[in-house]
């Protein structure tokens, strides 16, 4: 089969490869649609992940189904099905505490295009079916239903992690498409004033389309001093981090209230510490909470992403700017996002076989 | 002073009585808006609390603050402030747990119409100003700001009781003026899919403009029956009752999934015992989770439900079918309230002095 | 091979049956210790879940693996294992949820003489080795080991739905095993006075070891009015219910604070409806939070309870007052379940190959 | 009155002072037992809040209440009663919220020998009595219920920071008093294996005797790799921090697993940044919770807390290795606290009136 892949760090191509072999419990699919992310960006041009060679890249797909397991019990061939990033081993004491997306060590629920071939191929894999698969919803686009395999649970988790409660301030650091499905969450799990952190004007546009009562531009001056100008000197409740680098958490700090939470969804690819100020989290006794975490993945959560679509809850299309059909658009569409045109959010690859 | 009250069982009139007086710690205010509540008919024509004599009724209002004690540090004579229907006593035992509501024993953080007089008289009497009182937002409608009192806490409340999570389904059983609210709680709080349970047109309407997805109307067949056979026979992760009676929990418990919770909000002021139904409980071990409670209370909580308004995340105006004006229409509002004509969700009566 | 079944509703024997097979996930097993429980009771003489023809009783087992499934990468054959009651599919969208004991639908994690052959038999079928076995830890006596299958993780559990806190009073109702564990759970996660309700002797010893502060007998009168009295009319802030029947749930709400919580953790076997008395759970807005729930079961959850005896946190072999040697004394062991002389609290009958 | 005061930075002494005045709320105790903290080191010999003239210090004290104002409900003068470091304006938005030790800002709950004198006079002023009072339990000793002032309490409260649950592994660094009271916490909430880091011998005897399982010295090399040996690699499950400087985070994060949560309740006085390991906390998405708080404080909690000293689960005494009798050992007791010398964990001064 073909795939488009990471051929070493900085270099991608099109390369040949033996299709993937499905276990009892695993299903093979063709991609439908399928979106290159910032990741893999970071995964080849700045080898983030180390070295890789050869390996099929991508993990946002929708995908058919064309072959299955011996023990898969709800997938069958022709089975339209949702791909998320994330597919646990379900079965591991991590995924029993809760932590499936660290199942088999930190971060190892992430395989596609991490630890096996991603699904930017002719065919993909996808172990444990029926704990990872979820049928795409009758009548759903597929574009937007690829924005379900990573930018929405994303985005959706750090409003988690920050625990957004009724009537809460919140503040989203960075409105790429992982931060606007944040304001987006943010927005219909009860925050009241959500400050969207951005430059970009089109990104700025979609931020208030999904929720965001201001635009924090950082280029008219510090985020911190207009936030807590905007809130009276008080701070925000909650802060989700969904980009900037290690001195963002600092800033997030600093505006936030005692007793508020810090959900960072950005992962971070250089630098050797995060830090903290000393001051502002009240000299380690201020109840200002941080975590920041991979996303859940697997079926549930794609099924109960996928219904929040289904009753116009949530609208993810307004995220895909660039729409491209057509296998072999997959570079370019890649491309844009190593290259980030002004009007660029998301594009998105539809496939027909 | 004058104010509207329950004269004893059954009976209710103006009457006249000795102003209120203000503790170091309280206020004194006139009311601005008020809105008579289902509660007020219970108090007086079933006698839920049991007999009260010249006891003035109301517990939702916005008023104008006309005096405050010596220790009260941030409200002032002439501000314009919420009241919330709950009035706790924040330095109590009970609220030290986060049961504020219940601060000097069970459900005794209501004080309002209660063990004093409410707030259809010419002033009314706030217990720690400081910690209830909340300043009206510049520019809200003191109208739709009195749905702050009780509708809006109590809705959403039941909201926060069943915990709903994204993408969840949800049953709200009942859509009086709380059921509505507990629909638009629901829904900017993440649910997917909302069945709202009730019958009446006009409800249904604001229902669905409050985010139902489903009316669920019991005329037409069992409640139970309807649900399931909406969701494939799965049930739902959670519901809300906010309406019927002590058989209600039964066909709540009974839709739920394995897992789910159940956040009551009616008042149940007849009957000596709930039902669970052993067989669908699980046996009492189907982690079907049950619990009801009185509103939270206190001035955070207006504040942060206001900001939910002021953003436009919730318009509670919706709610108000009666408007009247002027203090001698507080009579009018009750009994409408008592009557409940098809048209009728809420009335509110404005005052100006 | 051979095993001791229920040959159907009040009727138990021998019975020869063809060797389980093993799946590429699964494990077979060979018994080393293995305890009869009052489910098994239930089982057999109430017809608790229904009839059933031949099958192989018991739940609680350390083992010996004796045949692995291809796919299973943690376990080998010899090694000694726990084996908990409650085997769930961990890939399912309940276990996914948190509830993996409802894999499947509401209690269907419990799979051993419930869905197929229990663990009294020459071998046993472990569904998921990896997901549900764990080790035996070393130098851990297979009879103390043998009560961390069931009786362990059950009791703490209903510590855990009680969500028991530092200095919290807690009433255990009922002193069996599972109750003794909940005594001994409440003890070790914070609770200050524990009310064991029991009447027999040598279970209210045992309960004082295990941490009970008071022992409240019902022969001794009312244990509402004992427990109020003892708790100078405040009542308790948790409750755990490990016996007793439908009516039991009305005792723990009235003697429950607002705020409070009981876990449920008794199978009812009996009866259409448990009862909530109105006036006690606050009409309705008391915060009395009500829950009960299967044992959660699985690998990491055997690991952690084992944790605790390998540190002498806990010690559960008090809990073993009759210990057999050799097979052939299953029925024995199961009739002292059912007979419940005066001296017992559980039975275990190890078995040397 | 007198009062043993810091006179500024780097400067103590005994001083005459006013009598505290006693609002309508307030209470004006005298010192019954008290205990000078390292934060009152800190406070006089690093300038720790800032400089300071004449302010009375302590902070930790049993008293006898000598006066209540007009509105106090529950203590009268005679009572014997232990008081809370923290003593929160419990109508304060920050303590609805749930962090009344912000009350009134960043650990602002936090008044005595901070905003006002401290508990080392021969009166001390108590405010919201009600709210910050808990009466001494009958026959307990006050030199022990001394102990719930602050020690107690703020190592308790970095167990539940921590969030720990039955079976974790529980890294607990620093064994001075508020360490050692961690390590009880640990064991009383659930903890099996307990790395207690510290190296002082009668620490690490007092903290086997608290429940450690390991005691883990950092003179014997680095307290990561042993702890990462003792547990194969895998890491711990929580870690609670009473110790050490702005560094210590790092190592806390290096020792946990993904999923798990530290609980930091040392005051860290100096530095500009705390540092989280990037790599080691899965470049932001590892699910490496990281809290700090302030002890709760009020009434409820020191009631709490004393009731586990009554139910003999708890022995603060062990804490106490220097007790004195008189008011005027308040100076050597403080010296001891700045001095360490090497048998020494706590020391109490008891007075008699």
């Amino acid at each position: 089969m073909k795939g488009f892949a990471m051929l070493g760090i900085g270099k991608t191509g099109w390369i040949e490869k033996k299709n993937p072999e499905c276990g009892p419990l695993d299903a093979i699919c063709r991609p439908i649609a399928v979106a290159p992310c910032t990741s893999d960006v970071h995964t080849v041009w700045e080898g983030a992940i180390g070295d890789r060679h050869d390996m099929i890249l991508g993990h946002e797909a929708v995908g058919e189904v064309v072959e299955v397991g011996k023990l898969v019990k709800d997938f069958k061939v022709g089975d339209m099905v949702m791909v998320p990033a994330i597919t646990p081993d379900w079965n591991s004491v991590e995924a029993q505490a809760g932590f499936q997306m660290h199942s088999g060590g930190m971060l190892a629920g992430w395989k596609f295009s991490n630890f096996k071939d991603g699904v930017f191929g002719d065919y993909f894999h996808v172990n444990d079916a029926d704990g990872n698969l979820a049928l795409l919803p009758e009548g759903m686009d597929p574009a937007a239903a690829c924005m379900i395999a990573d930018m929405v649970p994303t985005g959706f988790h750090g409003v988690e992690l920050a625990d957004v409660q009724f009537g809460d301030r919140v503040a989203v650091i960075g409105i790429g498409p992982v931060g606007l499905m944040a304001v987006a969450g943010a927005a219909i799990r009860g925050a009241s004033h959500i400050y969207a952190v951005g430059s970009r004007p089109n990104c700025a546009q979609v931020a208030k389309e999904y929720g965001a009562t201001d635009i924090i531009n950082y280029r008219q001056g510090d985020i911190v001093e207009q936030i807590l100008e905007k809130t009276k000197g008080k701070g925000v409740d909650r802060v989700v981090i969904a980009g900037g680098n290690v001195d963002t958490l600092a800033q997030a700090i600093t505006m936030l209230k005692p007793g508020g939470k810090v959900g960072n969804i950005n992962y971070l690819g250089e630098g050797d510490y995060i830090k903290i100020p000393r001051s502002e989290w009240g000299c380690g006794m201020g109840h200002k909470y941080i975590v920041g975490g991979l996303m859940p993945g697997g079926r549930l959560r794609m099924e109960k992403l996928a219904s929040l679509v289904e009753t116009h809850r949530l609208d993810p299309s307004k995220l895909i700017t660039h729409a491209f059909e057509g296998f072999e658009n997959m570079e370019k569409a890649l491309m844009l996002m190593k290259d980030k045109p002004k009007d660029l959010i998301k594009p998105v690859v539809t496939i027909k076989w």
